[in-house]
């Protein structure tokens, strides 16, 4: 038996265009990123992979991006799955913070460092403070497992046990799952799903807006490891240009 | 103990605009229905009414209202659960005509005992034309409960069911539960929490886009019969407007 799943990492947020650290601060899709979550839903609809259930982050540049996508592909009426499990890395105290001016004040190590190591979280961020999620309710039953901050690591940690306990059960029931999320908490499931290295992991870049299938084994593996694009020359230019992010 | 309940029903539909029997016939919202849903958000943020989860049927006019109002009243990450038990009332044969040719073609007494009749249903819609849902892969599991069409009877018969097992459950947890339908499928809701007789009911408009907010008692029946408009001149000068259409 096989079953299919679709990774979406949602389309530009208006901070993406602004070029700040987002994290968990939940802002709304660009222009630019609304369109990008249509195309997402053509792309599904002409590869005809339509998605029989949802998994999403809490935050409403995943969810804006699996509503208009789904609303595109004809299947807005799936049943749907949140979970703060499925959220961006949590950036701690750089969330709000400009990415350029970061790389100019900490310099390029400690830049890169924070953005692509695979165990330096940022600083903690202040509870109480402007971007701070501390006292949202939609976190109010997370108790001590509410982060202050977070590195790949921790996403991949906090991720897993939904991976587990929520998306492989319904893989198991046959269904094909769309999971959108983000750039971080999908390349903490890519890394599981492909068994890449905490080293290698640095380098893989997930492009916005582009289904990636993963067909996987009776052991919910990939048999097509890395995953297939829907559109893999758009993928290919796309995550180019991630990688040149902040510069 | 008590639950809150907030109904509201779909902003206007593409045939709405057009004065189409829609039925189960899967149209968008129009802009002015998108305004609409907007509006419905606003309200619920100034009312401070938070729903906790989400009920839809799964026809994009009523999903899409949901998931406007939510995101404007900064909701759009509770749980939602969706089903074709709140769905519009099945409108038969008459699924994609014109209500005021209909009222022509058939007269005023049938037309109105096809509308507000509590059960009378429409000629069934024949299988495999254009407007019919026979092949629809969201009704797929429907089986023999597939409708071929309903009388306001039939849709209390099929959505009873789903309050006793799905919205009752969530209020008996203390949720605030959004319900987000259909004229039809608020109208069978509302005969059962205000026990309006099969006559009454007749007469009972529920205007669109204005969240209708009950409290119920532990008995789940409401402490305010007929419910509370979120904005109650909004709602009167509309439900108005409702009875007079197809005229």
């Amino acid at each position: 038996m096989t079953s299919t799943l679709v990774l979406l990492r949602h389309g530009e947020s208006t901070w993406n265009a602004e070029n700040l650290f987002t994290g968990w601060v939940d802002v709304p899709l660009s222009d630019k990123g609304q369109a990008e979550a249509k195309r997402g839903g053509e792309l599904l609809r002409e590869a005809g992979v339509l998605p029989d259930v949802l998994h999403t982050s809490l935050l409403r540049r995943a969810i804006s991006t699996a509503n208009i996508a789904l609303d595109g592909a004809d299947r807005h009426w799936i049943p749907v799955k949140r979970d703060w499990r499925l959220n961006e890395r949590h950036y701690g105290a750089l969330q709000g913070k400009n990415k350029k001016q970061t790389l100019e004040a900490y310099g390029e190590e400690q830049f890169m460092l924070w953005r692509r190591s695979y165990d330096t979280p940022p600083p903690e961020i202040e509870l109480g403070s402007e971007f701070s999620q501390d006292t949202d309710p939609r976190y109010a039953d997370l108790g001590a497992e509410m982060p202050r901050t977070e590195c790949l690591k921790d996403v991949v940690a906090r991720l897993l046990p939904y991976w587990e306990s929520a998306i492989v059960p319904d893989l198991k029931a046959g269904k094909t799952v769309l999971v959108a999320a983000h750039g971080n908490s999908l390349r903490a499931l890519v890394k599981h799903l492909d068994g890449i290295s905490d080293e290698e992991i640095a380098g893989l870049n997930i492009p916005t807006g582009i289904p990636l299938r993963y067909d996987l084994d009776e052991n919910f593996k990939p048999t097509n490891p890395g995953g297939t694009y829907l559109d893999p020359e758009a993928a290919a230019s796309a995550a180019a240009a991630v990688a040149n992010q902040g510069r």
